[in-house]
């Protein structure tokens, strides 16, 4: 499921128009920016935790040439996911394969 | 930011009330297990992918008393975040740090 279809989705869902659904999920996606720009965690109820980690510099080594290079620390966002998304995912026909 | 907050932040950011808000939340997450549920991957544009992967079975060995688990297979969701909002975090002032 795409951005599109995703919007699509959400639009009959709610029943508002996707013009209305975009605008909404961008303001939802501004205000994860704000807070994860700020290094705030942001908790969403059933589903999981959005936190902004620090990767630490390494150095990597290349396989064939044995060349180090430094790989500069970078920021991730991290999510983990809450107990109630665990269970519900291990309902799923999937965890049957 | 917990749920709460994030309702109150998000319903003064699109001027709608914060039990229109909720719903619309709760919609968004609803068709997130749907598809999740599926094994389908969303994505959200200048965000990231969301996506069901399945951690296989492991052999867990206790430090102290060497005693041997079979950890069973579980369905875990994992987030990767985009290259937009990699960049994004990128001029973070918590990356100075």
């Amino acid at each position: 499921m795409n951005h599109k279809e995703l919007i699509a989705g959400l639009a009959e869902k709610m029943g508002l128009s996707k013009l209305e659904v975009t605008s909404l999920l961008d303001a939802t996606i501004d205000t994860f920016y704000e807070e994860l720009g700020e290094g705030k965690t942001i908790g969403i109820q059933s589903f999981g935790n959005f936190e902004v980690r620090k990767k630490e510099e390494r150095l990597s080594v290349h396989p064939a040439t044995q060349v180090r290079t430094l790989v500069p620390p970078k920021l991730v966002l991290n999510f983990k996911q809450s107990s109630i998304l665990k269970d519900k995912l291990k309902d799923t026909p999937r965890n049957e394969k």
